[in-house]
């Protein structure tokens, strides 16, 4: 499989601007000959026309077209002839509902694991990836219909992780957050990415990709995490 | 019905401990011959006995006796009778997970409901009062099963509210995560509940409770929340 799983999208230089080394890497050769099928499902202040567009804007210097699933009039059929799918992030609960409500979850995980689509997602697109939505930061807005997702890594992301925590504010803190899920899962892994970080996935090998200065966290369990460099990453 | 809910339990004097003339209020008359039934459910880095234990302690200067729910042998039987049921906070998912599956979820709330119990929830206690578990704030660390919660009040709790966003982070908003709330679910108001407040339902009445430097929000839709001051509340 080919994934590229970034912990967010926004950055201080534009929107997925940080991440496009990384995108082109990831879409192979001839990007220009190369359409994205676009999952905006997790948009929910802006319209997912509107996400169709930003993600289109966004991804315009690596030649990658993009067309978003929700105006294909045979959907599933557009994610069997996938060569690239991209999962935008937004609201966790709200995108697994649509994709399990319309069967597109079981179909794009089916295209995924068979090497026929690459995969990128950021926020809800990495927690997406994972085997459950267990280590999502979102309000469950509404009801997701059950909590097993892509499963098309072995290990839970947290995207957004951060140790900051609001003076006076008496709620949990990430890491506590993340030990209660250990505590209840134990023996599944989450990886923890920092703003601005990312994992790459090329068959057997895993990347870490971002700034050096923001190693990744590694939890298995309830003790405190490990901290993983940026680089190559043997778990 | 006779609800006490609020936003959290720990305080710079101790657990619990802001909340004690609220609680006594509560309690109702002879409070030193009532026993509470404690739902200890959403503890999940503390003990279920050890949360039984700091509860205890807390409530100790009201005169309320407590013994938690886990430790009933006929915990329906149990429900049944009680007079004073306590829910704990922690994790909304956890509490609600194992109420759900024991049946101990539909037996509260007819027992709530019917007048036969007096209800206090804190943080997970309070969201479980509510229509659906929809605006927590936790981690959805285990499946609960659905989404419904006790309904004791027609409107959702978010509870810890804050204004305050760690600087540089790019996740959302506690404002932009209950307009997406809004968003997915019309008509359905939420009264964000600041650290420190709470809210005393008594038959038709209705009280904000808490320091008036810190009004309560009331969001009916997409738009800013309605400023809620303290002391009796007319929505």
């Amino acid at each position: 499989m080919q994934l590229l799983l970034l912990s967010n999208s926004s950055s201080p230089q534009g929107f997925l601007t940080h991440a496009l080394p990384d995108i082109r890497q990831w879409a192979g050769p001839a990007p220009e000959n190369a359409s994205v099928l676009f999952v905006p499902y997790a948009g929910v202040t802006r319209t997912w026309d509107e996400y169709e567009t930003l993600v289109a804007d966004a991804l315009r210097p690596t030649g990658l077209a993009v067309r978003s699933l929700h105006r294909e009039a045979a959907p599933l059929a557009a994610i069997a002839g996938a060569t690239h799918i991209v999962v935008g992030g937004g609201n966790t609960f709200a995108l697994v509902r649509q994709l399990r409500q319309t069967g597109q979850l079981a179909a794009i995980a089916e295209r995924v694991r068979s090497g026929g689509a690459r995969y990128l997602g950021w926020s809800a697109g990495a927690n997406l990836a994972c085997p459950r939505l267990c280590t999502s930061n979102d309000m469950p807005i509404v009801d997701p219909l059950g909590f097993d997702t892509l499963g098309l890594v072995p290990f839970q992301i947290n995207p957004h992780y951060t140790e900051a925590h609001p003076e006076g504010h008496r709620g949990e803190t990430r890491q506590q957050r993340l030990r209660e899920f250990a505590l209840l899962n134990p023996g599944v892994p989450v990886l923890g990415l920092p703003e601005g970080t990312g994992v790459r996935i090329d068959g057997d090998s895993r990347t870490l990709l971002g700034d050096p200065q923001t190693p990744a966290r590694w939890f298995t369990g309830v003790q405190a995490p490990a901290l993983l460099p940026m680089g190559s990453w043997k778990s």
